[in-house]
């Protein structure tokens, strides 16, 4: 359990009113060149949903435009592009230092019966989280060398199912499973865990772009994530485990394509991913 | 071959230029309720391209927020919201009568070299166009009584190779197949043809997640495109035979989830699109 960790993130995405559209959250002042993609996404998430009363968010598509500052705040400015009875339309743009560093549509809509259908569930298939490593336990044979890396608390548990970061030396299919959830205790608020669902959506997706190529992402490849599109399907709750069911169907052009599903223990699809990023070979 | 309906589409994708980030962009004024919104995103594109130069647009993430009046024009005003060295962003809005009917951001990239790969191409089990009947051939058992919609030149030549929609009145498996092109020639401009695919891209894809639900659209389903992504990968002409190979993950509450990926006849995956759509049941 990494409690403590967990409520810093949940700290960070209480955003402070600075106006009636306009909200500025805190960084997390780590030691990393640009602020995490995921957290961005669910600061803006969680300023577009503060503007909106009765409807629930159902989808939400980004860019990543500039890498964030990690040591200042980032100011999330509003626009009400719609107003519906059906469905309520935020647009969101994230500024640091004057520039505009990620932009963001979400929508929402009113509570509605209807049509019903999903994919079958990969879960019959998949071992349980339980019988999978955890971080501490995988990277155990290099804490010495880790050092303050290895014993950092980690707000998200993250199982690897079919095969491991270290087993990217070698070209593998393009597609991966992983268990994700919040490791800790989250309050009952549905759209604080669809903002921490946005926050670790942008978790080992990225990575499965390069599964094909034979690449561990640190040696010689630029990664960075360049949009984000996610769809909400069923309620769910992101302190339980959740099945992240990721492919990638194509790279061109220095950028790949990933996909995920994420599926609750009780086999719901609760929400998709698309993302493409930039994978840039450094070297050759 | 139907070159003035394709033509007629051509010239509704060249819009005015009223100001440097301002364009007009005309309606067809067809005897519709709402504008085709594949025509709104592929008049939005344009207005995005028109203000980049040197980079060619990857990807795209749209909303469609009010029903456009297909009486009238519509005003897209670009907002440059990144211009970059490897990447610009654009943010585009379409305004009729003062409102916002859609809003969209496209993300373009200077050329560059890298990874590549690709999901194996379902073409060699797909049968080819050539032997698939084309709009007035499946159609001609109705012709009399559908009138001036049946003789209506059509500028997108579509050819159903899974199933067609008569065939929708009972449970089909959530994917579809079909082949797509612009019924006759264009001009070779790259912008031209991602604008035109953008367009078609809103054709057949909404319909796939009602394909398990044994309804047919006309009859007792209200269908409304919410967003609209695309990815383009390769290039491509959109005056070439595509295969759009489509599947619905899901559908809760009232919305159906459409995916699609675009190949060309050599088996170059071209583009991605992802589509979220209202699909209310209006009696039952």
């Amino acid at each position: 359990m990494s409690q403590a960790a967990l409520d810093a993130v949940v700290a960070l995405l209480d955003l402070e009113a600075i106006e009636v559209n306009i909200f500025r959250g805190q960084s997390p002042d780590e030691d990393r060149q640009r602020t995490f993609g995921g957290l961005v996404a669910g600061q803006a998430l969680v300023a577009a949903s503060r503007t909106v009363e009765g409807h629930a968010v159902h989808s939400l598509h980004a860019y990543f435009l500039r890498g964030g500052d990690p040591h200042a705040p980032i100011l999330y400015e509003v626009d009400r592009i719609r107003d519906g009875r059906s469905f309520t339309t935020r647009r969101v743009v994230a500024i640091q230092q004057g520039r505009a560093i990620f932009n963001m549509s979400a929508s929402y809509q009113a509570p509605e019966e209807g049509f019903s259908h999903q994919f079958d569930s990969p879960l019959d298939r998949t071992p349980p989280p339980e019988e999978l490593p955890d971080f501490a336990t995988r990277y155990a044979p290099w804490a010495e060398r880790l050092g303050d890396w290895y014993h950092k608390p980690r707000p998200i548990d993250i199982r690897y199912i079919d095969w491991e970061p270290q087993d990217r030396k070698v070209a593998l299919p393009p597609h991966q499973r992983v268990w994700v959830r919040a490791d800790g205790t989250l309050p009952d608020d549905p759209v604080l865990h669809q903002c921490v669902v946005a926050y670790l959506s942008d978790m080992t997706l990225l990575d499965t772009t390069l599964l094909p190529h034979a690449r561990w992402h640190s040696e010689d490849v630029f990664m960075a994530s360049l949009d984000h599109a996610m769809w909400f399907h069923r309620p769910f709750r992101a302190d339980e485990w959740l099945l992240y069911d990721q492919d990638t169907p194509t790279a061109s052009g220095g950028r790949g394509l990933a996909r995920g599903h994420m599926w609750d223990r009780a086999g719901n699809l609760v929400a998709s991913v698309v993302q493409e990023g930039l994978i840039r070979h450094m070297r050759d």
